[in-house]
């Protein structure tokens, strides 16, 4: 059986000693002016989304131990974003980074299967190789365990791992998430139930002591968070809603478990678009991959003692 | 502004006589043996993909207003099935057909407003146009309003629609949708109402009285789908489930508004894959395409009456 994806995730997170990940966003028209033009085809825009997300990935390797790739920002430019997505994962396995595809599927079993096949599973066919393939996916579990099964299978069999939407950071979730709840449980408290039974299973926890199965979780009051996190004693968190969407390293400590483990922290847009923050802008350089360096080092080193590290 | 979505859908439903969708679901391993070979390349699996689609399209092109193009099915062959995706759409157009493209997409907004780029806006570049590009997609709105505004938005700017996920089709989802019910209001009750409100501003309702925001409900029992019905007056629905998964006509009745309006009843394996059943197959032809056409022109016929056609 090949590793377990969070006992590699641990070993990661050691050797780079943070917990961050570095989230790849990439928008067309906020990319460095140096590297867009007026009205690109397609296939030029794709090209610079390439470019830029290369040397965000190679910056990215100085500082963290994995990258998420949010798939929406590659689908708004059809098949050439696509194919630059898959070219970037490839890049960052070449790099030593662990890799996060942030699809966010969900559909009945049927269809999981397939999107499994997509972005999870070993490829079939003799012409694609694993290395473009993510570590780790999101997905959004709402259509039932059969939304999630074949991705969980893909990764108990190939080392990767699952993190299923349990609590957002988008303030305009809540009219969904709240439901049931204050007066009852509400229903982001039965999701964390059932991630954490679809995760619980013996042969899908590492020697780290967490499931192949984890959650996509938002800080938000200390309270609510560590009632989520004792939910969900095996699951490990990855977090959103770090820097651009408010929330703080504070805000983050309770979604780890003692001992700094379980847990690990997405930053995407203050990081990968620090060159047009004018407070960084203005230290002085016209060097993008110089700013975007120097906030992604202080990312790293601002939630590092958050996995003891 | 142009002609609403479900003004342009009823427009075809009319003049095709039937609510039909014929479901698009290719699994290159299903395909009919002459179309597949041993050990593909992934190229050469798209191509052959595409060969099977697009006689899919010819059939259905004569039988049915829609088809709906799910894209898990094309995402399992990478940026390749991709492309094919898109190549599908447009030649649908080409052969007069609406197209819903089956995303089930669903992330916080400042996300969605890619994913809806990529998927239901008008292409903002020079070398790509929008005949590629479906009339409407189905999304998941779980992570509140803002996952579907950006849809919404390029809905009405584009005569395009929007179909939410509300009751799926898998009975596994029961565990995430019966939540808070039966003695309480159950969770996709609540979601029915969102997303009747999210629907129902008199800009997105065109002059067949249906809104371009459309909810996905599978048929089940009839008093609980007559219930959803009554909660979503001006909401469109798209009605997966029949055929393969087990709902007939009956349980799609009250699916329907007084006078047949308002909903399209989708079929996929059961028609595509007519050729695979023995007791089509057994009608003495070898040929995939006849016995395809036959399941088509009856589950278009089967379902006519619904629509008073």
């Amino acid at each position: 059986m090949p590793q377990n994806f969070q006992d590699r995730l641990a070993a990661a997170i050691q050797r780079c000693r943070t917990p961050a990940v570095v989230g790849i966003d990439p928008v067309y028209e906020s990319l460095p002016p140096a590297l867009r033009r007026e009205q690109p085809t397609v296939r030029q825009a794709a090209d610079q989304v390439h470019a830029f997300c290369r040397t965000l990935i190679d910056i990215a390797a100085a500082h963290a131990p994995a990258v998420k790739l949010n798939s929406a920002f590659f689908e708004a430019l059809y098949e050439h974003g696509v194919a630059t997505y898959y070219r970037l994962v490839r890049h960052a396995h070449a790099r030593g980074l662990l890799v996060i595809g942030d699809i966010k599927r969900g559909d009945i079993g049927s269809t999981a299967r397939l999107y499994a096949r997509g972005h999870l599973a070993a490829p079939p066919f003799a012409d694609v190789d694993a290395d473009c393939i993510p570590d780790a996916v999101t997905l959004a579990g709402y259509l039932g365990e059969g939304a999630v099964r074949p991705f969980v299978e893909a990764a108990a069999a190939g080392g990767r791992g699952v993190y299923v939407l349990v609590r957002p950071s988008d303030p305009g979730a809540d009219e969904i998430h709240g439901f049931g709840g204050p007066a009852g449980r509400a229903f982001y408290q039965h999701m964390a139930e059932l991630v954490a039974r679809w995760g619980g299973g013996a042969a899908l926890v590492g020697q780290c002591g967490l499931s192949c199965v984890g959650a996509v979780v938002a800080p938000k009051d200390a309270a609510s968070t560590s009632a989520l996190r004792n939910t969900m004693p095996v699951t490990p968190w990855l977090v959103p809603g770090y820097g651009a969407q408010g929330a703080g390293v504070e805000a983050c400590r309770p979604c780890f478990l003692p001992g700094g483990r379980g847990a690990i922290i997405n930053a995407s847009r203050s990081v990968i678009y620090a060159f047009s923050r004018p407070e960084l802008a203005a230290r002085g350089s016209q060097d993008w991959e110089a700013c975007v360096d120097r906030a992604c080092a202080a990312f790293a080193a601002d939630v590092a003692p958050l996995a003891g590290c």
